[in-house]
């Protein structure tokens, strides 16, 4: 039996070449990369990473480092589910979300990787194994980004092997928003996916104001139109606005997920593995998704949940996030004709520069 | 105009005299204080805290010291809806609940105190002032105490001039909690509202199962019967055990009180103003309560929270906690004849005896 030896944290910030804006996180000059490695008694290591969009990693940083390793270390590191409940419950009071949920996923994705690894499979093969490949696309942080460059970033896209596009809309002019996806969908044709992510920035009546809007240019779907705590307002939005809703990127939760996926509020459930509570409750959403007759798709972290949604049988739709951690990373995510490929290799198969990481320490 | 100058967080565990046990917290030996002292331009100051079980107080005390300060300093500490919402937006990725809730709880009670301060009111007038008085339970964590030590301690309760008790249940076995109760029940005679809390510990079906057991002893309510995030469960166990439900310790957003009330799932909520956000969102659940005819409650950090059940017209029940905090401050709160008194001093009134708490300091 291999147990638990040691979990370190690594807190990073990697600065953006470029500012990025959304509807609601404002500017974004940069996100922070916060580790964990965890090695066994028997000297194997897995690593698991969780990221923001520039605050709270100070915090995840210390729940990794610090209050996590007093719950995990001596537990065998195979039984997943034990640790994550004790994690779970050890840190609810005050944890439950948060900061707290990004640590525990941090930490659950290296014992995964850990896991697959030690029985030399890629992850997607030990999760389920449906086949090595995932429909993607790319998703840009692009609100503010004048019309010209936007397709200019579409072009770039497409020609890196992206076949579908995401584009923030939340403008504080609806006509605005509008011109822009027309400008898109005129530029990509008919048969290319569109996904439009408003990142809660409507109420209710202002999203399918807009959904209603947005519908003759065949979005996919249109993302987080609301909060993701007015449950209700998004099952009116998917309802009445005639276009598929997708969200789940601030849900903390496998009962968030029910909740949302079982007041019919949702078409595209989008767990994120870094900030869910990791590896262990995204399949657990992904098979919750599939019992309601629908796929599930992601948010951040491609390299990690290539995996997760190349295992489920109703996996599809990986979102690609360019925040620059390919520079710190070897072998970044391959994509060919629209396609992400889940790697062979034993684990996840994504290897930190930990020298390269060093250089932007955030301590 | 008095801008906010600068944000002091001071993080200190104060140990228990003895090991006190729920359903699901396992053993607590200590609770993390994490305090905030918001001083303005003009030199005025205004003191919030938070507290935890003993997990996650790194992680706030981080955020109080570091990144709310970023994102807080040099606005009209007057305007305070407009800087919760600037910290829950500027924290909302990777926050939204967790060690960032308590922390943006921390600071908004201490904006509180510092404005009523200032208007030369205590804070339950500055509030809405209903009236100074508030009825009150001594809530116990005593899940493993044995039926003597319980009665006990209720008997020292009473004395303390308590007229109304709260007690655990969630024992593995059910029948030991009913004779648990049922002892309880008996030594209060058939007037003293008696309150049983099982800390999320059960399925919906378990929880009716034991509502119905624990119905002939009379409970006020009981309370956390199953986990936060299960709404429709809480509402089954509302409707199907017979007794009322208090939920919403773990709570973390107004629309996740909305969830609850709205879905008739609960019968007394009961935000904690150390974890849902500050007074800003626990007056907001107040009268949201109110709009459903609701009574509002609370949970922890009585001396605060009188002054917000004292301002609603609907407020009832205030929690008193024993967790050893009264040694650390000025003017424990008042207890009479089953009643806390909100004070008249301005603000909320309570004044840390910050030499002593250097003593317990945590890091």
């Amino acid at each position: 039996m291999a147990c638990i030896d040691r979990i370190l944290s690594g807190w990073y910030r990697i600065d953006l070449p470029q500012v990025l804006t959304d509807a609601t996180h404002g500017e974004m000059r940069g996100f922070e990369i916060v580790t964990a490695r965890v090695f066994d008694t028997e000297g194997a290591e897995g690593v698991g990473y969780t990221f923001t969009c520039g605050r709270n990693g100070g915090a995840i940083h210390d729940l990794i480092g610090r209050e996590i390793p007093e719950l995990a270390v001596g537990e065998d590191a195979d039984r997943i589910e034990r640790i994550w409940e004790k994690l779970w419950w050890g840190l609810h009071y005050g944890g439950r979300g948060g900061p707290t949920g990004l640590a525990i996923s941090a930490v659950d994705i290296a014992l995964w990787d850990l896991k697959a690894k030690r029985a030399a499979q890629p992850l997607w093969r030990y999760l389920g194994g449906r086949g090595p490949t995932v429909s993607c696309y790319a998703g840009g942080i692009d609100l503010e980004m004048p019309i010209d460059d936007l397709l200019r970033q579409t072009d770039d896209n497409l020609a890196k092997g992206f076949r579908a596009i995401k584009m923030k809309v939340g403008r504080p002019k609806l006509s605005e928003d509008v011109s822009r996806v027309a400008a898109m969908r005129g530029h990509l044709g008919a048969d290319t996916p569109l996904m439009l992510d408003a990142n809660m920035k409507w109420t209710p009546d202002q999203a399918i104001r807009a959904a209603r809007a947005f519908a003759p240019y065949d979005p996919t779907w249109l993302e987080e139109p609301v909060a993701p705590e007015d449950v209700a307002g998004c099952a009116r939005v998917l309802r009445d606005g005639g276009v598929a809703v997708a969200t789940g990127e601030n849900l903390r939760s496998l009962g968030d997920f029910r909740q949302l996926i079982a007041s019919d509020a949702v078409s595209f459930p989008e767990p994120d593995v870094t900030n869910c509570g990791g590896v262990t409750p995204f399949m657990k959403v992904a098979h919750l998704a599939e019992a309601f007759n629908l796929p599930v798709t992601s948010h951040g972290a491609h390299d990690i949940t290539v995996h997760l949604l190349a295992a489920a049988p109703n996996g599809r739709f990986l979102e690609a996030h360019g925040f620059g951690l390919d520079a710190y990373i070897e072998h970044p995510l391959e994509i060919r004709d629209g396609l992400a490929i889940a790697p062979e290799r034993p684990g996840h198969g994504m290897a930190f520069d930990w020298a390269r990481l060093e250089t932007v320490k955030a301590n």
